[in-house]
């Protein structure tokens, strides 16, 4: 049984703590998949909820006090179950208030995907406290992708997670293997929460999965083929918002053979 | 006049206390049946927007200490003044959090409809302490619906309020009168919201009548009548999100000619 | 360079602290615009976000203290910064916490645009303890506009802002000169957020703009331009929904040489 016909067999719930704003997408993006979606944000339950999950995704996108003590309490009976945990840590490095939560989230819970832009990865390694020499452009490509796999790669070896910066090229590692993936379509950085979105279907993928380095490959690829695919129903008319709509009803399609037929990625 | 023509000459206002993950989704249905849509959520303020509505919808999706509060503040002010409350109990039984607040909700506040699966109602029921011996699987079908009927029945007369519980086969009862409804779809387990959008058309048929179990009827009815329409729209390539779309679009196209022919219920 | 090419060349920031029913479509439409959209809402975090942006939206559609705080909070660093501040008075006078909360945003806050319908404009300021001696009916329109225009003049010139009232006809006002919009399309009101759109659009304009009166008339004649074309997309079976969707897809593809030739308003 494939990795898409598992989620389908087993419909895991995935516990998302999420972004106000993308939060009805990344529900959709989970049941497109055929995951079940959950979204309790109270500090007070999520703990009980990630009891019943199969995988715990935290997104920083719009964060409070309450939000941040919800995230920590998840994650650590997520950690107690062995529940992977995925982290998107949206606009890291923005503020105190984000920068906080990131150090405690780094401290306090075992979190076995980050996924990120690489300004976002960066923020997160210097809330540990380690230190990366690296000044890279927010844009990775072909010039500076063996720079960027090597500062994942040290991201993950400090984090301890597989890592994934998402940008024109995306790099998948888990500080030994490094995936490239080169799927994908411009169209997306016009759509709000494609990168939220992109770590909920990751999140789906890791509910089945004992492969967090698999896991986070197929959760990336997928998403750029989606974009992909949404790409190729466009017409004259359309915009960002019927292009989000079928970029989910592309993850509600998609097959494994597809995946396999579609997916372009390379090893470093 | 028809109640859907009643809705459109008075434009209710429908009051929701609801789901952050689906708030949009059921704004966007209030307004398709040309009722009014307002969403104030915070304790201080919910008792003077309810003042205004004509109807209260309350749904514990994504509960916290304040929403709660914010429920029990609009709903004592909603049976003050005589406007019906409907309750949608998400996730009941899920968490403390959501069984403290479903305990406080039927204590202090009279509900005039629940809606929910068969999980969600009995989670209802127990936190009144009232007892129900009934171990029914969350699938209503045809080979439980005796059961089914009788449990909702019992689950009516406990609470005193006409419950709605929805599923394969959909059953609506005041405690004597039950319909089961056959209309719906399956493809609605793969949008999100689906079912508190449900709820959220039922409270807008609610705000225009005085038939509490009719407005039920009309309501569960209408959705899954939405989604048989949506249905047949939908092409390859589509998917979740374009089929919510067109949920919402048969919405607001409904209406009482379209509803009489394609209705499927029976008396038990 | 056009203000519309102005906005994709530069992809300003924009900070909007908005309604949680509609902003998932809110940071679309600003997208859609090619600006860049930011939305946090902690009162902790809103000032250091509030910094790297160019302009930022406040709705107080969904308050509470916290966000009141955050409202204060972010608006404050603005006026430091000399960014502007636009504020929709989403509800204006529906509940004390909203009149609290605007009578602490015109004392401590310098608007640059408010935007509202006619009664909720009023509520603004009636908030500043001046006195507006009209009782207009909220629908603007051939009858009632040089009441409405009149009104409009007074209320810019106690508030200090460019006021934008949206209705059948939108009028827009600096105080001496104003303008009276006759763009947009009646099905705009089935639509939840309509409004919240129009000012997370004008907010990009904003963005990139020195001329307030400029910036508020081009994102309400924009948005009712979007509205017109977003119609002549809709087929039978087309509801709310697909409008919502067209309206920011016209939106993504909105050109000034598109705004021009459609926009219809004249000075009086």
């Amino acid at each position: 049984m494939d990795i898409f016909e598992k989620i389908k067999a087993e419909r895991p719930i995935v516990h998302s703590i999420t972004n106000k704003v993308t939060m009805n997408d990344c529900a959709n993006i989970i049941l497109a998949l055929k995951a079940s979606a959950i979204m309790a944000m109270d500090a007070s339950e999520v703990a009980e909820v990630t009891s019943v999950s199969k995988a715990l995704c935290i997104n920083i996108g719009t964060p409070d006090i309450n939000s941040a003590e919800a995230m920590v309490n998840a994650g650590k009976k997520a950690n107690e179950l062995g529940i992977p945990v995925l982290l998107d840590p949206v606009g890291a490095g923005i503020s105190q208030l984000r920068k906080d939560i990131l150090k405690k989230l780094m401290n306090e819970v075992k979190i076995s995907v980050i996924r990120g832009n690489y300004s976002e990865i960066k923020a997160v390694v210097e809330g540990t406290k380690a230190t990366i020499d690296a000044d890279l452009k927010d844009k990775i490509n072909e010039n500076n992708i063996e720079e960027c796999v090597a500062f994942a790669k040290k991201a993950s070896l400090i984090t301890g997670a597989v890592v994934a910066i998402t940008g024109e090229t995306d790099i998948i590692t888990d500080g030994q293997t490094a995936y490239c993936v080169h799927n994908g379509h411009e169209m997306m950085k016009y759509v709000t929460g494609a990168g939220c979105m992109t770590s909920a279907a990751t999140s789906a993928f890791m509910a089945v999965s004992d492969d967090m380095l698999k896991a986070a490959l197929y959760g990336v690829c997928s998403m750029g083929i989606c974009g992909e695919i949404a790409m190729e129903r466009m017409k004259p008319g359309c915009g960002n918002a019927t292009y989000r709509n079928y970029i989910i009803d592309a993850a509600f399609n998609l097959t494994n053979e597809q995946f396999e037929r579609m997916a372009k990625y390379e090893t470093r």
